[in-house]
């Protein structure tokens, strides 16, 4: 599991006086920066050859701006050449949110999806949701 | 179909040169304001009757910061107490993304769901997907 | 004048129920695009010559979710490595919002400043705010 | 002074490799929470007493993904019915950007500017720079 706590910003909350639902996106992919690092650790974009496909959210309970949320990140599956990400959004002790993306691993020249490495999917394994 | 045109704004494009995943939820939610001017001419968040409880996006091609945008947008299911949304973003002719969002229709004070009543579904009906 | 038309999102209102303060960079950005094309007609940022160095904004009103803004924009000064852009947002005929960014003009290589070309200088001015 | 760290997200680069400029607004909002809860402790949207009425920003050198950042802020003067609020950006022991934004300070009901209550004023004073 990764964690990231956010601090919700005011920005952030929309008309109905709770966190708006476009924020979850930008949470989560702060969330998975630590994730970016296992297959590129200095951020190059030049070298970029990990690339979103799919991403989803499912919203369980308002969200507030008063008090922090703590974004917990597992990987979900992995497959020859892509893998899963979910997200959690706790607040308070309550799941508000939660979420999936699809990474496809690729070749940052040719942006033809390779097969993920070993030493990438050992490191991914240690991040697999326990019971 | 609805349809919303989007000039990107430099600040959606990142690091990869082109358009950021996470600005897409944010262009379809534009392109659903006339479904929410529907159930709330006025767009009064006092009554607010309609909560998103699902989105999720597709992406399949490389979308830039040049050209304008267009967001087709249909009305894809209609449930008893919720329906679900649509989108395609095309660009230069070529489809970019997708993305499909469940909106639970409820009672604004007691936040229960409720059946849509008739008046809508039949305004919902004229924008579902033709073949 | 350069003039934008923005439909605001409903992610950009926030708790308070009007269009929240950190929409307006966004809106003015967008609103700056023919300018950009004035220096770099195809976007392509590998030349990128030109850099925001100041922006500041001042809010006059509410602005509201629910009508359509107009953003106009003017070229406000030119010197000879810098000029100076003001935007005013307006909706129902009411000026909301306005602000004023400076760009520098710079080789986009070394980073260092120019002076604007004539060419460039011509076009700018034929945008000057006219009283 | 407060302080806040700031994980940059991969959505606030832009086309040029780096954090755009549209993102500051955003970060300097999140680092003044804590002027507003000495304000409103609770966060009430219903009971608000604060408008901004002014921001600026000026830009200094590039800020990148890779790190993380630390907005310091500081109040700068305290009037009658407003005060001013300055933050910086720092990164990497280098200061990045710098902003300023104006705050008044009123009737939640009836929207009039205020004398900010001496209560407040003393506990905004414990935040200017120190030389």
């Amino acid at each position: 599991m990764f964690t990231q706590k956010i601090t919700p910003r005011f920005g952030e909350t929309d008309a109905l006086g709770h966190i708006t639902n476009t924020a979850f996106p930008c949470w989560f992919e702060q969330a998975r920066n630590p994730i970016f690092k296992i297959f590129n650790p200095d951020l190059d974009f030049n070298k970029l050859n990990l690339i979103l496909v799919h991403m989803e959210f499912d919203f369980l309970a308002e969200t507030f701006l008063k008090d922090e949320v703590e974004i917990r990140t597992y990987i979900d599956k992995i497959g020859n050449t892509s893998f899963t990400i979910s997200h959690e959004a706790w607040q308070n002790d309550i799941k508000k949110a939660t979420g999936k993306v699809v990474i496809v691993y690729l070749n940052s020249e040719t942006k033809k999806p390779l097969s993920i490495p070993d030493k990438y999917k050992t490191k991914l394994k240690e991040h697999f949701k326990k019971d």
